[in-house]
């Protein structure tokens, strides 16, 4: 069954270890932050720099194993027809709305969005850190200087993760124009 | 006062807002992680991800503000005589010692040092995430791949941080041979 997460909103969800999620992008050009909890213990949730460090790298394709705070394997990356993603930056929030797009109202974003998912589970906001952001086209320059490009994910392109533990899950359709190069598009996935 | 982190260990204290913290390697090679809570609400806590889209940089150096999750700027490098330092990765854990120094008896890490420092201000562990690492010499490829090299600082070199909220922090004297070059050195640090 595939499911549907509207234009900047976003959804959360329980996976089993051994389950994948298969996260499609429909349209091309749009990006999807994930984020998960150990189901048992929300105490234990995904790292960026656990993961940054034990992959020794920046750059996520097949192969590629996310890591939680406690240094736990949580997801790989078991199939990837994009292999363009970042784990460097936090999904957008009100306030990273009113600095980059001063100009508009500020909508919750990914983090707003991931925070009234994850409410559900009783997750409080200050659990939330880094997101994995799937389809997100991040460079890095010589000099350090981060900019954020339009994603290479054309329609039907799609990332499978491998549940590595029982898993609560938070999954988004990115709100921020330059990160989707400002078309705001929905985002698909399926359990498997 | 000039205090004295031993090597391999770490502390915590409070500042207040507008106090400075100048952190010193006296021997050079060294690195210290540094981590900081809202003094008031620590639930609002140091940011890689928030500081990395803001300073739209991996590299730091005098000028550049430090976030917290919710945007505010917790901490600001008003001196810096080295100027290359790390916010990409977490600081070692036992686990981590595990991964990459398997042939080592694994010690707390800058991870459990800070873990144990910040236990007096009843700060649980869950709540520390990737530490701002001084002088860390991280280099990233062109192709995203992740090296950690010995420290630039050379013995007296400084970093100064400016509060700009009245904090706890926590700082360590580095525990893992790859991030010191192998000499496992004291830090100093003054309140200014």
């Amino acid at each position: 069954m595939t499911n549907r997460i509207a234009p900047r909103s976003g959804t959360a969800f329980t996976v089993k270890k051994g389950q994948k999620i298969k996260v499609i992008d429909p349209e091309g050009e749009q990006v999807s932050d994930i984020y998960c909890f150990n189901a048992i213990d929300i105490k234990e949730y995904l790292s960026s720099g656990r993961t940054l460090d034990y992959n020794e790298s920046i750059e996520f394709g097949k192969g590629s194993v996310l890591y939680s705070n406690r240094s736990n394997e949580m997801l790989e990356i078991v199939a990837d027809t994009v292999a363009s993603h970042d784990f460097l930056l936090t999904p957008c929030s009100k306030e990273t709305f009113r600095h980059f797009y001063p100009e508009e109202t500020p909508v919750p974003g990914c983090h707003g969005n991931l925070v009234n998912a994850f409410h559900e589970y009783d997750i409080p906001e200050e659990y939330l850190n880094t997101t994995f952001n799937i389809f997100m086209n991040v460079d890095v320059a010589a000099d350090g200087k981060i900019s954020v490009l339009p994603p290479k994910s054309k329609a039907g392109d799609y990332t499978v993760f491998e549940a590595k533990m029982d898993l609560i899950v938070g999954l988004t359709a990115c709100s921020a124009g330059e990160s989707n190069n400002f078309t705001y598009k929905p985002i698909e996935y399926e359990i498997i």
